[in-house]
Formats: C-alpha cells, structure tokens, sequence
C-alpha cells in the first residue's frame, strides 16, 4: 500500500475580503480528503492587515483579528503554525486563494509589482521548490509563485485580469488564459494552478477547477 | 424546462464553536450550485451568543460579533436578514449545524431539554410546514426540528449521541441512528437529515452525507 501523502494547505484567515477565500479552502480540503491525503493546515501567526466586515463590503474600523486563529476556524482548530511547517514533512502544498493572500501572506493589494512576500511564505515555497516537490495555487495566490519562481519563468494563470497577468509577467512569469474549470500546469516546475473565484461565479465551477488541481498536484507528487 | 428551485440556507455564523460549522455550509452550496439551484442565504440579524477562539478552543473574553455579519463570510456578502425570508419565496430549507446552531438560532447548548428557538427561525419552519415544503437538518440542527415538530412525531437523527437522542425524544419527536455518510428521511413531514459532524471525522463522509441530503431535499421539493 502507498503511504499516506501529507498535504500543506496555507490559509491567510477567514473570509475572502480579509482572508482565505472559504469556499475555495473548504474544496480544497474536500478534494484532498476524497483521495485520502493527510492534512497539515497551517496559517501565519500575525495580525491580519484589517478587518472587513462582509455584509457591508467595508472595513470594520477598531476591530483586529489574527490570521492563524481566524483560520482555525475553516479547519476545525486543526492548524499549526505556518513557522512550524516545512518542506521535508510534506509531499505537496497548496495556497487557496482570497484577499487574504494578497494582504496578509503578501503586499499585492496595496503594492501591485512591488509587493513583498511574507518571509515564511517565501521560506516555505523556495524549500518546496528545491525539493522538486509540486505545489499548487488557486485564485490570486499564484501572485505568489510568479514573484518567487518568476527568475525560473514559472508557467501560471489568474484566469483572465489583464492587469494581475501584466503584473505576473513583469516578475518573468508567463501567464496563460484559463476558463474557471480548468487549470494550468508547469509539469517543470511542479507549479499547478487555477482561475477560482478571479474568474467564479459560484461554487460548483471554482471547485471543478481546485479538483483537477489537486488531482494534478497529487499526480506530481507521485 | 423545470424552473430553478430557490433553496433557503440558514447560517447561524462562521465557525463551528460559537457559528455555522464551516464546511458543513460550503458542501451544502456546492451540493444546491451542482444541482442548479438558486441559493437564498440567510442569518438572523443578532449578536453571536459569544465569541470562541478556534485556535485554543476557548471563549474569546470582550469580543463581540454579528451572526448576519460573520455569516456573509461564507456566502461572499451575498445574504439576507433571516427577518426578510419567508416560505413563499422558497423551495426548500436547509440549516447546516455548527454549535451557533444550539447557541444563535435556539438555546441547545445552555439550556438542553428546555431550550427556546429563535422565534424568527420558529416562524419560518412553521411556515415551510404549513406550505408542506421540504427542509434539511445537518449535524445539531435536527433539534430544532425535534422541538418544534415534535408534535407530529418527526423522524430525525443526529447520529448516535444517547444525550442530544434523549432530548429529541423528550419533545415526542423520534430519532434514528445513522451513519455519517447516510441520512434520514421523514417523507411524511418531508424532513431529511444527516448527522456530519456530530460524528465526523473529516470532510468527505460530512460531504457525502450531504450530498445525499440535497438530493433527498430537491426530490421531496419535486
């Protein structure tokens, strides 16, 4: 029998306009438990950059919330801290996308092509990269492969928002079309990812889209 | 062609300790966007019984939060005040579980045998009866309908928890074992449930006992 493979999954808190994008980490985790991976969610252990209060659209002045404990909260409190996590105990890993990446795992809301990366985040992908382990990015979050391997001219989609691909070429990424049930792959780099809710409308397409990412990132793992 | 059916999703917050159970409501959309339903989203408009810190498992001393407001996490914004929802403009119900279901929408949690339910979910169960409409209860919600249907002898399961088939059973409602990835169907009321995370233990056999939920659901509504 092949031993379990254990999978990263990096949440950036909990709700698409302060965090992770929820449904997108729910499939996420459905697709991984459905071909029986084990689990290892993490999350940084910082502030988020702000609170938005998601019935209004609009930030909650005065409130703050932390990444890693709003995160818990998609995983059943089953989460470690991201600084704890590294590349030797997984098999793969993958970003579910949300604002939250682009806010608290790196500066891409507020910077455009001059954001900074997180330093455990990038800690964490360059480990996987040189472990020629594959990883996997749904939504904004290849924003993040595109910064870090984009000197290896890593292979990505966004979906179709001409103003995140230009910002995805000027790293010396290449960005590719993709309808939301689809995905791209960099069988050279391991890097798998997926348009999601960039491109939505609801549930049912983004999470035939993260499903034939995981499938493929599991393949690559193999 | 059949016109689409409006299924009515009640949410009770964001987190299973203090909300919604998370991934009970995601496997609840994807499994009404797959079968082409339209989604009203709902939440009563109340301030969360209390706040608990997923990360230790522990209430969160001082914070406030909105069950509306911390809802629309899930449901990306797009809900309504459960006050404005009515059996008229629905198909069919479904209340995933989550502790804020025996915390927001009834008193489970404190108060056990003798807890009140909310009176604007009271009314619109009520009214789902009278319309002979179908509803779903995953995980706890069952309770609910054992409290206010107990009356008519309804069929639920909340698994195998002796206590909580104890009190089901208290109010003259009956209750059945059942497995997590299996469901309980009342055809007289049409009422289904499933006991997901009241046995667990992870997201696929929650998913699957949903998934035959919807089915169950969108046939009775037929």
């Amino acid at each position: 029998m092949a031993s379990q493979k254990r999978v990263g999954v990096v949440l950036s808190g909990c709700g698409f306009l302060d965090g992770a994008e929820i449904q997108e980490a729910v499939c996420t985790l459905l697709s991984l438990d459905r071909r029986g991976t084990a689990l290892v969610a993490a999350a940084p252990d910082i502030e988020q950059r702000h609170v938005v209060d998601h019935l209004l659209g609009a930030p909650a002045e005065g409130e703050s919330r932390r990444v890693l404990t709003e995160a818990a909260r998609i995983v059943r409190g089953k989460i470690t801290d991201l600084a704890h996590v590294s590349a030797s105990g997984l098999d793969a890993l993958v970003f579910p996308g949300g604002f939250g990446v682009a806010k608290n795992l790196c500066s891409f809301a507020i910077d455009g092509r001059k954001m900074k990366v997180l330093p455990e985040v990038e800690r964490l992908v360059r480990e996987m990269r040189a472990a020629r382990k594959p990883m996997g990015f749904v939504c904004i979050a290849p924003v993040l492969a595109a910064k870090l391997l984009g000197g290896e001219q890593v292979k990505v989609t966004i979906g179709d928002d001409a103003e995140t691909a230009a910002a995805i070429e000027s790293w010396g990424a290449r960005h590719v079309e993709c309808r939301v049930e689809e995905i791209v792959v960099d069988e050279r780099l391991k890097v798998v990812s997926t348009p999601a809710y960039m491109l939505g409308p609801w549930i049912a397409p983004v999470a035939a889209g993260i499903d034939k990412l995981v499938s493929a990132l599991l393949e690559l793992a193999s």
